[in-house]
């Protein structure tokens, strides 16, 4: 298999390029760690400086298929280890004061990114080609501020000793319901997304996001309905398999089942990668799955982050070209709101004798399902590359800024 | 992500393939599992099935480029595993009477596949186009009946507890040197085929191999060479890194290295992979790379074996046309060299007092490595379908035919 067709993506430049793509990503992502940072904006940093140096195929470009395609395979991979880790009861279990504060945490930025967008064109600072475009890409903006990623507040409270706190436990179960506010606004999101591409941009009405809600609301229902009632069965069966690695691949090929179901409802794939994820977290075969999938997942999913900072084009920041601040000043908007929002979400603990100041804190990084409502954006030509960038900023900025005041404020 | 790029490969279809592979290759597996068969047969036949109601993208079809190079990671991964398993001590201590077996078993089946191709035309049952597409593929044919697969025997020989005869050790041994020949052999092939390619299929020579051969020879030693002065201390290096994965990426990132430097050499990439693996073998992260390594290693080697069955071409042996006689007597004449050729084998044992019969069964079946030769020889357009067809039917009549004569002729 030496010889190239001239169809083909060079077979040696795709090994080099992955070899690359796994080098750069461990090793930002180990120096990441060692300052206390999250791995995976060591992995978008990476992506980032890949992507400058032009060592990753571009959008449109040969070959860019391929790794598009990989890293859609590791964004269904980790939207189906969220979901198998979500515990659907303990959803129900939840204290009214977290539901309050998740609520707010979306709301809240959801709004105020929407409105921004809005204003901002208003003051002539961002421009659109139509109206509905300008509300897409409020739309796309809002819905990426919302989804708190909870895992670096996590570690900062188990670092200082915090975890068993009132706070804690207030910030970890306002996260899980957040998180799945955040998928089902993101269902919402890839619907309205897919009609508006097909049916040409003007076409679009709010009514359709009524329809389009119920659809995506029915379809995650009727997956957890109707899987319930063979998955725990069809496990058994796999697991019987004696080939090799049958449970692993067992459990891809249903997640990639799913995910071919959310595609034909008309979602994104991945909220069928998530459905699948939540069904086999009820299976006996759950931990094993676990087990197996973490080395697959540490091969695809550093692909998916580092195309999504690959495409990040650093010269929109260049102040000295005037067009440029509209996205720096769209950057450092979004930041603000990004805070104030899920700060403001702490006060949704009041009948608690808590610290609402630690809560919110805890609640402002944003993460993987940010980046995913990003990159959705991205490819499906609804955001520009300013546009993108500035919510990728706001995304790392998140996250840099939790830790040090989660040390500074809830010390003793 | 869910919009489809008109110009991309739809992510929807490539879920639904992926799950298709996934699914077939482990139910048909699982079937031959069970009936004491090898498994990668069942996923050969489960390529064959699945090319057969056109649900893997053809050869040149838009989407067969992803699959087309999962297969090129899978094999690459295969290979390493091949490389990280030989042990080069143990190669220099084998019994002289297992290497003349070795030698015998390469040489006589390449010989008599060469010469019956040029026989056949001879004959006008296969017709060429030129003097030096006939040398290509009596070239490419004669290699594929090399190598020995070793596993279907040592399996059967464990069920007979045998593992402990002299004709056991005489075979076990014999295998190592010859699938150490079969991927030179292979690394001179793939040189040849891209020197062929590149410069036209007029220009070759007998000379140029000399060329090749030294080529291939050299790259394998420099690459082990080299390879050793900073391997250890650079996995020392990749273990201690903190990201999650560090040692499996590290290891693949390696892997992908190589294969590109052996592709830069103008050889098959696999080589460099199979020379990752000789080097990491002498790691102490070994074992853990092994470990961490199989789940990657469940996920992407059947996609190859799937690609590999799914470009037969079932028609070719409908016996009711005329044109597939010559394909049907072709594949018959490469199974009863490649089972004289290897019984003839067992002889080179003729100074040990053990069953010779029994060692050259042993040796019958053919397995990975012919494969791949078979495959690189269609990808690079050396081997059309009929004679690609002939060849994988070779290979799983051997491994048929093997495990029943073991039982008959090695039971008391």
């Amino acid at each position: 298999m030496s010889i190239e067709d001239p169809n083909t993506y060079s077979v040696g430049s795709f090994f080099l390029t992955l070899a690359i793509i796994f080098i750069a990503g461990k090793k930002i992502g180990s120096l990441f760690i060692r300052f206390k940072q999250p791995e995976v904006l060591g992995e978008l940093i990476a992506g980032v400086l890949l992507g400058a140096l032009g060592l990753i195929p571009l959008y449109g470009a040969m070959g860019y298929d391929v790794f598009h395609l990989l890293a859609e395979v590791g964004v269904a991979i980790l939207l189906f280890e969220i979901g198998l880790e979500t515990d659907l009861n303990e959803l129900l279990n939840v204290g009214p004061s977290s539901l309050i504060v998740a609520v707010i945490g979306v709301v809240l930025p959801f709004l105020l990114g929407f409105y921004c967008v809005f204003l901002l064109a208003d003051l002539n600072f961002l421009s659109f080609t139509s109206e509905s475009r300008l509300f897409l890409v409020a739309l796309t903006i809002g819905a990426t501020l919302t989804a708190t990623s909870v895992g670096i507040t996590a570690r900062v409270l188990s670092e200082l000793n915090k975890l068993k706190t009132i706070e804690a436990r207030v910030i970890l179960s306002a996260a899980v319901i957040d998180d799945v506010i955040g998928l089902i606004i993101l269902a919402v999101i890839s619907g309205v997304i897919a009609t508006t591409a097909s049916e040409g941009s003007s076409s679009f009405e709010i009514f359709d996001i009524g329809i389009i809600t119920v659809k995506a609301v029915g379809f995650l229902f009727l997956a957890i309905v109707i899987g319930n009632l063979f998955t725990s069965r069809l496990f058994l069966f796999v697991h019987n398999l004696k080939a090799r690695g049958s449970l692993l691949l067992g459990a891809l090929a249903y997640t990639f089942v799913f995910a071919y179901l959310g595609h034909l409802a008309g979602l994104a794939p991945i909220i069928g990668a998530f459905a699948a994820g939540l069904l086999l977290a009820k299976t006996h075969q759950k931990t094993l799955i676990e087990e197996r999938l973490k080395p697959v997942a540490d091969v695809f999913i550093p692909i998916f982050f580092i195309m999504v900072g690959s495409a990040v084009d650093l010269s929109v920041f260049n102040p000295f070209i005037k067009e440029n601040i509209a996205v720096i000043l769209l950057a450092l908007v979004l930041f603000v709101i990004a805070v104030i929002g899920k700060l403001a979400s702490g006060l949704g603990a009041f009948s608690l004798k808590a610290n609402k100041l630690v809560i919110g804190i805890g609640m402002i990084p944003r993460g993987e399902v940010g980046l995913i409502f990003a990159s959705m954006g991205l490819v499906s030509g609804v955001l520009q590359k300013g546009e993108y960038s500035a919510l990728l900023v706001m995304v790392m900025l998140t996250t840099f800024v939790a830790p040090p005041l989660l040390y500074r404020f809830f010390r003793d």
